[in-house]
């Protein structure tokens, strides 16, 4: 594995080397799980810590449904890509991450001093989805960051059919599943070698 | 300020209480900033951490531009909404978040291992910039975390004409800027009461 470059100026962080490692530069994406299970517990503290960084005017449209049965998972393997399917099936808890379509019914309950920001979103059906969209895949990276917060490790998977997906588990329409989590201690073999980064120069500029 | 309740069920992390408080539970949303400047180092130090955890076959496609100078910055005030200005205006930094519409150009460098990846998803012109902004939004969630990491207040912005911000900053046309970020220690009040957020069992369900 390659040594993390991670600790770069690392005495302008605050947050500590153990945590760092934790949280970002120690961990991987796991290819295997081992078989021990993922209590329910520790889903739920899981959720208590991701839902409280900041999403735009407070709309939280994220919606989670934790798949821990045989029988749960073998309703979702199959939407999943081939090379996707024996990992996932490895997994003691598998989260399908979704949104929810009609996110803004909350408008006055999350952001009370501005209700008619319900009225105003959905006024533009477009900017309404699209405001779905970002902010929970804005929220989906606190929830990867939560999960190893557990001291789990989570496999991020994009390759499935979503459509799929929602009809087997949210058949009403209203939930739009957009991205998988397999949860678990790592396996054996759990990772590859870590992919590379780009350069600071070619992603950041300063003015 | 309301009280987190955010260590429910704390005995089942492994990210320390002091940790938990700076990224998640204690850490909120600044509306005004001192002046005490960020040291560009500080802003090197939040991309080592925010460039770690993953991205949808490693592409990477978050850019960023810091705006530290009174120059730079009154050249991004305009672009924003009128109840945005007096805040990032006090802000020592504010970060531009783009995604690279050719992010896929770096695939081969990226994902050594599936250098078609570059050809699979360029063959989907529509696919090809959804990935590209589901995976930067994903990012910037990571980048949040990162900048409380460095042990400042992170101010993301969505309220701003994006597509001015691109004429001024990007004109090439190539990036897209998707949101703001000031960045600074917090100023006199920075904050209003903590916004609720659903209960778990509206987010979160069990299969």
């Amino acid at each position: 594995m390659n040594t993390p470059t991670t600790d770069l100026y690392e005495e302008h962080l605050v947050l500590e080397a153990e945590a760092r490692e934790l949280l970002f530069t120690g961990a991987r994406t796991a290819n295997s799980f081992s078989e021990e299970p993922v209590p329910d517990e520790a889903l739920r503290a899981i959720w208590e810590l991701a839902k409280w960084p900041p999403t735009s005017a407070n709309t939280n449209p994220m919606r989670v449904l934790f798949l821990r049965t045989e029988d749960a998972q073998g309703r979702l393997i199959p939407h999943l890509a081939e090379g996707n399917r024996a990992k996932s099936a490895s997994a003691p808890v598998i989260a399908v991450l979704a949104y929810d379509t009609q996110y803004s019914e909350y408008v006055p309950r999350l952001l009370p001093y501005m209700p008619e920001f319900k009225d105003t979103i959905e006024a533009d059906p477009v900017k309404h989805q699209e405001h779905a969209r970002f902010n929970s895949a804005l929220q989906a990276g606190y929830f990867l960051l939560s999960v190893r917060a557990a001291g789990l490790a989570a496999g991020p998977l994009g390759g499935f059919d979503s459509d799929g997906v929602d009809k087997e588990f949210f058949p009403d329409g209203r939930l739009k599943s957009f991205l998988l989590v397999n949860i678990g201690k790592p396996g054996d073999s759990p990772w590859f070698g870590r992919l590379p980064r780009l350069e600071y120069e070619e992603v950041v500029s300063h003015l």
